[in-house]
C-alpha cells in the first residue's frame, strides 16, 4: 500500500525560535519524540542574532497529543514556539477550486467575440443542431457534485455547506487528474423527490451528475430516479466508487492468496451506501454466496432485493471467505471472531472494524483497512472515460472495466496503484469508454474528428 | 465609444495559398476591396517553392456577403483559397471556461490534506461555526449564472443549452475582470415558480446568484420571489446590468449637453427587461416624468406598477427629452418622429431603433446606439463589490454606486469606460460594497482579516 509514516496522525506546523548553541535543536527535536510525536519538514525561515527561526512539521496522535507536545517544548529553555500554523487549513484559504477562462481576453475584439454581439453566432449554431453543444461549450466536460450534506465521509449529517471542502476536494482531484470540470452544487433538502427534481431541472448544464455524501437509503432512490429520467450518466461515488476498488483489491487478492471471488462466501458487515454498493457490484460480477449485516433492520430489505442473505454479525463471520466491513465502528470485529484463511478488508476509517495486525494474527490469510482503498482511484477514470464516449448511463460492465484497469495499475506487490497514477487514470478511462461502446450506452460516432 | 473598424460585421480567416509573383498579393486584397470586404489580421504561415500560404482575416458584412468576396476570390488566378476558419466558432473549442484546482496536487500528503482523510477537519470547522465557509471554501467567491434560454440576447427563446455560450462568455468575463467564479446553471423549464423552486435548493453552493436571459415578465416574478427567500444578492442582469449602464452614461450626457436627468421627462420605447429595468432605477433615482410605450399591452401593467405612465409610441417621442429604446426593432423611430434638442438613445443590437448619424441630422441633441452600453461594464464589479460586503442584497443605492463610478472613469471625451479596464471594475467594486455597508445590507465585520 502506498503509506506514509504518520499519515493518519494530525500535522502542524509550528514556528520556532531555537536559541543559537550547540546541541539546542537535538534537544528540541529530543523533546517532541520524548512526548511521543514525531518530526517531518524543518524548513529554516531566518536566521536571527541569537535566535534561528524554523518552521517545524509535527505528527501527533490527537489533538490532545498535540496539547501535550506543545507542553513540553514550552518546558524547554532556550525554545519559544511564535505560532502554530494548520496546514489543513491553510491549504484551504479561499476554497480549493475556481472557475478559470480558457480563453485570453486581451482585447475587445476578443470580448466581442466570447460576448456579444459575436457569441450568438455559437448560440445560433448550438440551436439549429444541439450535437454541437459537445463541440462548442464546456457541457460535456463538467460533471456536477451534488451532494445534501446529510452523510459527509465519517461525520454524518453536517450540512450541505459543511460538506464543501470534500466536494472542492473531488473537483480539484477531477481538474488534476483527468481534466474534467467538477462543479460543486450543494442542495437545502433532505427529501428525495426534491432533489430528484432539482437535479433533473439543471441537468442539461453537465455531461454527468456525481451523487456524493447523500445519506442511505435516500441515497438509492435519488440515484435510481435520476437514472432513469436522464440521458447522461448519473452515479452515486458512495455506492459504485468504492465497489469498484473493493472489487479491483479482490482481483489481486484472488491472485495473491488464491481465493475464488465468484465462488467464495462473501459477507458484508455495513449495508449503507457502501455496502450495499458493492453487493450489487459483486451480484452483478456473480458472486453467488452473499451474506450481510447491518445494525438497522430496514437495511436487509434492500440487501435482499439485491440478492443478498441477510444474517448476524456472527454467522456472517462464520460464513464468510471474505469479509468485507463499511460500517464506520472501530474495532467491531473481535480477533475470536476471524475464521482461518479468511480475507478480511476493514475498509472504515480513519478506524477500522480490526487492525490488520490483529486480523493476520487471529489467522486471516489476508486483512487490509481502509487507508488504501479510496474512492477517487476510480471517479476520475470513470468519468472521463464516459463523458469521453458520450454514454447516456454508466453499467456495471463499465464498472467492471475500470476495477480490472486498476487492478492492473497496481506496482508489483501493492493491490492497488496510486491516487495520483495519471496514467492509470487514463488507462481506467479508456477502458470505461471502450465498454461504453460495446454495451451500447454510447453510439460510435461516425461525424469527422473535433479539430484539436 | 470604444469602436472599431469593423466591429460589427462577421470575421473569417483564410488561409489563402497565393502564387509567389510580384503584384499577386495587391491582385488578392485588390479583389477584396472590390468586393466590399475589408482586410484585417494578415499572417505568413508558410513560405513554399511556388506558393506563400497566409491566413487572412476578412470583414464582411453577412455571410452572403462573405460568400461574394469568396466567389470573386475563386475567380483570381494564382489564388487558391485552402480553407476558411471561423475564428467566433474556433475560440468556443471545447468551451471557454473550466473548473480548475487552486491547490497544486503534487504528493499524496497534499491529496490527504484536499480530500479524505485531512478534509474532514475542514468540514467539522465549518460545521462548529458555519460562517468559515467564508474563508474556507469557494462559495463566497462564486456566482451562480442562472439562465432558462427564454431571451438569449436578441435571440429568443432558443432553450438553456443553446445559451450556454453566453452563459460562458460571462463567466470568462468574471474570472478575468475581477476574479470571480462564475458557474452556468442552465434550468430545463420555462415556468417561474419551478425557476424559483430550483435556485432556491442549490442556493447554498453561492455566493449570488445573476439571472440572465429570462424572458420577461416571468424574470421580474423569479427575481422578486428569490431576493425574498435567499439572504444572498439576487440580481437580474437584462434589468439591472443595463440600468446601470445606462444611468451612467445619461451622468455623462447630463455633463455633456446639459440635461437635468431627474428633471426632463424621460421615454421609454421598449419595456421588457431592459426597459422595466431602467425604468425602476431611474424612479427610483428621482426621475419624475417617465413614459413609457410597448406594443405588449401587458407590460404597461408592470410599468405603471413602477411609477411609470403608459403612453403610445408617438406620445413618448414628443414628449421626452430623453429617449431611451430597447425594443429589438430596427429603424422603429423614424426621422420625422426626432424632437429637436432631444437625447436619443437607441439600444438595441446590432441595429439600433435609429441610427447615431439619423438621429443627429433629425436634430437629435445627442445620440447613441447600443454598442457600447454593453451590462458587462456593470455586473463584474457589483458582484466582487458585494461578494466583498458579504451582502445579502444589492439595492438601488448599490447600483446608484456602481453606475456613478462608471461614469467617473470614462476616459475624456467617452461616454463610458472600456469593459475591460480592470481599475474601472475595481472602482465599481469598492463604491458597492461602500454603498452596502452604508446601507446596512452587510454588516461591517469585527473578526480579524483574513490571512494574507
Amino acid at each position: 500500500m502506498q503509506m506514509e509514516k504518520g499519515i493518519d496522525k494530525i500535522v502542524m506546523t509550528l514556528r520556532v525560535m531555537l536559541l543559537d548553541k550547540p546541541g539546542n535543536f537535538g534537544k528540541f527535536a529530543s523533546a517532541v519524540g520524548a512526548a511521543g510525536g514525531s518530526l517531518g519538514d524543518i524548513k529554516l525561515v531566518r536566521v536571527g542574532n541569537e535566535y534561528n527561526t524554523r518552521d517545524v512539521t509535527v505528527f501527533a496522535d490527537d489533538e490532545a497529543h498535540f496539547r501535550k507536545i506543545r507542553e513540553e517544548l514550552g518546558k524547554l529553555e532556550g525554545v519559544i514556539v511564535s505560532e502554530v500554523i494548520d496546514p489543513v487549513l491553510e491549504l484551504h484559504q479561499g476554497g480549493k477550486i475556481g472557475v478559470r477562462s480558457r480563453v485570453k481576453v486581451d482585447g475587445i475584439s476578443v470580448v466581442r467575440k466570447i460576448y456579444t454581439p459575436g457569441v450568438a453566432k455559437v448560440c445560433r449554431v448550438i440551436e439549429a443542431d444541439p450535437d454541437l453543444a459537445h463541440r462548442y461549450t464546456a457541457i460535456y466536460n463538467t460533471v456536477a457534485i451534488v451532494t445534501n450534506g446529510t452523510a459527509i465521509l465519517g461525520l454524518g449529517d453536517i450540512g450541505p455547506v459543511a460538506g464543501m471542502p470534500v466536494m472542492e476536494g473531488k473537483a480539484a482531484l477531477f481538474d488534476t487528474q483527468v481534466g474534467v470540470n467538477g462543479v460543486p452544487i450543494l442542495i437545502r433538502s433532505k427529501d428525495p423527490e426534491e432533489i430528484v427534481r432539482t437535479v433533473a431541472a439543471i441537468a442539461p448544464t453537465f455531461g454527468a451528475i456525481q451523487l456524493e455524501d447523500i445519506r442511505a437509503p435516500e441515497c438509492f432512490l435519488v440515484e435510481d430516479r435520476l437514472s432513469a429520467m436522464l440521458d447522461i450518466p448519473v452515479l452515486h461515488d458512495d455506492q459504485h466508487g468504492t465497489s469498484v476498488v473493493v472489487l479491483a483489491v479482490l482481483f489481486n487478492i484472488a491472485d495473491e492468496v488464491g481465493v475464488k471471488v465468484k465462488d467464495d462466501a462473501v459477507g458484508l458487515i455495513g449495508l449503507g451506501a457502501a455496502g450495499v454498493g458493492i453487493a450489487k457490484l459483486l451480484k452483478a460480477y456473480g458472486v453467488r454466496k452473499l451474506f450481510g449485516t447491518d445494525i438497522n433492520p430496514a437495511a436487509a430489505e434492500i440487501f435482499t432485493k439485491h440478492g443478498g442473505t441477510p444474517v448476524s454479525l456472527a454467522e456472517v463471520m462464520a460464513s464468510s471467505d471474505i469479509v468485507i466491513a463499511t460500517t464506520g465502528k472501530a474495532g467491531l470485529i473481535r480477533k475470536e471472531m476471524v475464521r482461518k484463511g479468511q480475507v478480511i478488508l476493514a475498509l472504515s476509517n480513519p478506524n477500522p472494524e480490526i487492525t490488520v495486525d490483529d486480523a493476520r494474527s487471529a489467522g486471516a490469510s489476508f486483512a487490509m483497512d481502509g487507508r488504501s482503498v479510496n474512492n477517487a482511484l476510480a471517479f476520475p477514470g470513470i468519468f472521463r472515460g464516459a463523458l469521453d464516449a458520450r454514454a447516456r448511463k454508466i453499467n456495471n460492465r463499465m464498472l467492471f472495466a475500470a476495477a480490472k484497469a486498476i487492478k492492473a495499475c497496481a506496482p508489483p506487490g501493492e493491490m492497488l496503484p496510486s491516487i495520483l497514477d495519471r496514467d492509470m487514470h487514463l488507462k481506467v478511462a479508456e477502458a470505461v469508454e471502450r465498454a461504453a461502446f460495446e454495451t451500447g450506452v454510447a453510439a460510435p460516432r461516425t461525424e469527422e474528428p473535433e479539430e484539436k
